[in-house]
């Protein structure tokens, strides 16, 4: 699995754990309800700003969403 | 430190570990020298798709390079 299929698995899961819907993870970390959605199918390719950011808003360490 | 930062550290770290020049892990990633030079110094902001092929290059795991 790619690197940004596993992140965006992971954001997923994070995201959930925390109640939040990908309108809040959206808001929160200031991207595209899309584009989150886009993410956690693994359909994207995010930079490291913005790896960094989502686990920031998300409040999980960056080496949590990269763990396969 | 920005994350991309600690990236570019860490990249340069494990290049001469190898014993590579930047020509060299340039080469061996199929990127531009220029780039490596400047994900190196922290000026770049990398998509986890060259993170996964710079790791895999050089031969070490994606959270060492993104370890501070």
């Amino acid at each position: 699995m790619r690197l940004a299929e596993i992140f965006g698995r992971n954001v997923r899961k994070a995201r959930l754990a925390k109640g939040w819907s990908q309108e809040q993870l959206a808001f929160e970390s200031n991207l595209q309800r899309s584009y989150i959605s886009e993410i956690e199918t693994g359909k994207r390719n995010p930079t490291l700003d913005v790896v960094e950011t989502i686990a920031r808003v998300l409040e999980v360490r960056v080496i949590e969403l990269l763990a396969e």
